[in-house]
């Protein structure tokens, strides 16, 4: 059987990360499109420490551009921020050169998926959820802690061949809980659950970290009523979430080591952030369902102004 | 007859601007209680720069507390800021010597006179709301600019001699229009209808104009529907403020030339907010009286917290 081959496009920490142990694992061979890194992850590709074992990652090509690419790949990855400048269709559309190509995102938020769907209506689409501490911490070097998990499915729901055969290449991939799912919709909405709340709450209260936020007090209740916002919504767009998430999700974040969310890092360091993703998508939703999102819009508009004037 | 004794405690550029024109007419004899001004002052008194005409205003007295004060005034005006830390009641006690002092509050936001009121049972209490543009420019030097308005009426309505004894004072003082009124709350949910969204936005905003916040996008947006909450937290606490008013405070701020809130000023010199007066006791009256203002109580857990982690 020949090798299956993968393109990660804008392999930052999370795509260098999941693809990298694909490749460090011999089950696949994994050629890489980076920007900002090109030269160094060229030069020397990936190295990355984990705590479930550091590894190197040589990937088997590393190019500027998708373009580059010499292969018909089985799976294109798209791992950079979802961001609104970024055209993510544009980003892959020069290697995806057949239907059977299929394409895998591992992006925060929702409505993510429509652009690319709509771009490639013959190719397989895979929607994926990832729960990892990645962060690249130099030029070609990820550092990860806690959880390395991702989560796919076939963005509409429903089976996938290209979703399963995908699930058999990662299983016993060491450092990396990986598995196939027929509903990915509610993975993301449940993600989004924690996200929509305390991203955009950690930079507007002025930098507060997951305990400042679950104090108890009002930014504890903001949150709460954030998450029950969301949970309207996504109730309305078709996916149900337990009642029961959201007291888990705060006890969870509670009794976790203080940290920073990743828009927060993001806003300290002066890049985008993923408000519309994150955010504002979900708030466009509220709007056309007709359901109540007070809080949510809020927020949308004191971040969307907020950002602009930095 | 004798004259007119008043002593101004807190005097900063408003408290000042008033009664120091009311000294300069020859109205009364105005005696002031400052703290950081107090050697300027004492020595050179006030100048004021104002468009309705300059004027330098030398107090009859000029104490470090209102307990050096050696008259008993016939009003006592209170014009520092609302803030939880300052003792309101406290500061003006030593001076409250006789029934017959009348204290005048010239203050922002809801719930700032209870203090006072509980404080000084016997005493007639005015509470009054100013529209002026006026900032301490350096010790002892008041800026005055636009308007000059001071309208005041009995704490909880009716009719007061004290008042109307007022009202002839300022009468035809140049520089000052001033107003007896029998309904004050009415006025002073009119003016918050103002300040409640527009301060807290503009900082949370990360340094909105007034421009900026009547763009005719998401932020007015929620200006707008911040209004809206207001009005019925006053519906609630029995002061009906005309649907109309919304649009036409939208219309007037974004026709006016931009300028910086007086609480994002605040912000960016480091000072402290009035955030409880301007938000924090509309939120408690909106919630002891069941009327939901999710905004308004997204945006005082968010400022709190910012003001907080600064």
């Amino acid at each position: 059987m020949a090798a299956v081959k993968v393109l990660t496009v804008g392999a930052g920490a999370v795509g260098a990360y999941f693809t990298g142990r694909l490749a460090a694992a011999g089950r696949a061979e994994v050629a890489v499109v980076v920007r900002s890194d090109y030269e160094a992850v060229k030069k020397r590709g990936f190295e990355i420490r984990s705590e479930a074992g550091d590894f190197r990652f040589a990937p088997a090509g590393v190019y500027r551009s998708a373009a580059e690419y010499p292969e018909e790949a089985d799976y294109v990855f798209l791992t950079a921020k979802a961001l609104p400048e970024l055209d993510s269709a544009g980003l892959i559309a020069p290697a995806i050169r057949s239907p059977r190509t299929a394409i895998v995102l591992i992006q925060n938020g929702i409505g993510i998926e429509e652009p690319v769907a709509e771009a490639f209506p013959r190719n397989e689409l895979l929607s994926s959820i990832a729960y990892i501490g990645a962060t690249r911490i130099a030029p070609g070097v990820v550092q990860q802690k806690g959880a390395h998990q991702l989560t796919f499915g076939r963005y509409g729901g429903g089976d996938s061949a290209a979703g399963r055969r995908l699930a058999e290449l990662f299983a016993g991939v060491p450092g990396v809980q990986a598995g196939f799912v027929s509903d990915i919709a509610c993975y993301r909405w449940r993600k989004l659950l924690w996200n929509l709340p305390f991203n955009p709450v950690s930079v507007l209260g002025g930098g507060l970290t997951t305990a400042e936020m679950c104090d108890g007090g009002p930014v504890e209740t903001l949150c709460r009523e954030l998450m029950e916002e969301v949970r309207s919504v996504a109730a309305a767009c078709g996916v149900e979430l337990a009642e029961s998430l959201i007291p888990e999700n705060l006890e969870f974040t509670r009794n976790f080591p203080p940290y920073k969310t990743s828009m927060l890092v993001d806003y300290e360091a002066g890049r985008p952030l993923e408000t519309e993703a994150i955010l504002g998508n979900v708030c466009r939703l509220a709007e056309l369902r007709n359901v109540p999102a007070p809080r949510m819009q809020a927020c949308y508009a004191l971040l969307t102004a907020l950002t602009r004037k930095r």
